[in-house]
């Protein structure tokens, strides 16, 4: 059952699926799943007290997304609920690799509670805005994220 | 004092902003503003009992834009929250016209509680799905919507 | 025949519409036209020499879109081919407004050449880049517009 | 010299940088190379005479994205124009991989031509439009792909 959810993820978070989402094979266009994982991972980081745009504006830099690998097992559709999940899976002093799924809702009461739309890793890295060279993450941060 | 809010709106729903939002500029996208609309109509609707997706199943029908009409006061930035409110303010037999603004919400306890961003004039038909010909809004939804 | 066009417009740009156009109507979604013709102006703005980037570079402000508003006659499917049209129709000394239509080309030699899908009023002001305060619009590039 | 191209790649498309495909750090949001990747892909269809809607209209089904790995080199911004490649490094009975590449052209004369923003691998299957259940690929588009 490789579809189901085997352990609690690290972070959640909901999102709906709204028509700006979708495509006209009438499902969740493949490059807004991008954009579902970000939304989870910038909610798990203001969970830590971490907020990107204050961040930029004190220190200059910001993390930027350097690769990513996606596989996406089914599709969503107009009115999904779903929940994506951030799980960070390794860190190091200028990247970060999170492990992200895209999950949808069962609204019924029965087994399973979540079906698996789509999984990712997402490795970032923090630059400097201006130049976009890598830069070590402070010290702050990094405490902050490996709480 | 244009920009604030002068009575509480129908309906009103969060929206925060991400970098998916943002454009070179440094501020959401013009675009998006009707993005955050339809989110916002899409729970209206929602909160009425009218889910789209099922009412396409059923019905063969859905709600298209005819018409908008946006006036973009102030930008917002990433990480700000919104909230965006719709208000019905006309509705015939085959379309309604919508009011929707984008509020910046204040994060101090000072007055006043949210600025104006956009706001939109928003025409909507009732059509059908395949030929897209505008259709009589059924009466069980008519009703919902008057409620 | 309100769906032809009358009178040969300013300015044309080429568009094929994608699948990240479409949404689950099996139509280009509305929102997206504000981006059509966001493509048109630009290439209107090239064609006259003028560089938005460079600009922003060089002087520190920039394009901003003050007011739009839309009217969709028919919608666009996934492989259509559209011209976009810009047609300044007003320019003051700290912004101007375009209209611009998004018209479907007819891939048979028969009449009529183009068929109106969407019709906008865009008006654009010239802003500092960081206030997003008002500006006027520098001469040199006034008489480029004007030309 | 990594940033540079070796080879001569299958198919290319250009595609300009608007603001649309920007976000708030000044540089194209990344997970549009998705969108840009596809417009590439879609356009090697259509020189191979494989246009999506009418196969889909006809057929019943169409091409999805399964799997997509990508690696972000360096950053493009507003007004850049890009060349896209297309190259397909394998298929199957049910699905295809492409090797894709988003290139800055330079704009100068001296080399080199061009440098690697963001390169992916993109797995497409070929579903059923309704079931989304795996399909063999039809042979007249197999033939046309291996030509």
């Amino acid at each position: 059952m490789v579809d189901q959810v085997k352990e609690p993820p690290t972070f959640q978070w909901d999102v709906r699926v709204y028509w700006e989402d979708t495509d006209a094979g009438g499902i969740v266009f493949y490059a807004n799943y991008l954009k579902f994982f970000e939304r989870s991972r910038t909610e798990w980081l203001r969970s830590l007290g971490i907020q990107q745009q204050s961040l930029k504006d004190s220190s200059g830099c910001m993390f930027v997304v350097t690769d990513a690998t996606l596989r996406y097992h089914r599709p969503a559709r107009l009115d999904d609920q779903l929940v994506v999940t951030a799980s960070m899976i390794d860190i190091g002093r200028a990247s970060m690799t999170l492990k992200q799924q895209a999950l949808l809702k069962s609204e019924r009461a029965e087994h399973p509670p979540a079906t698996l739309l789509c999984e990712g890793l997402i490795r970032i890295g923090w630059v400097h805005g201006a130049s976009l060279k890598p830069r070590r993450i402070p010290v702050s941060i990094l405490d902050s994220l490996k709480n």
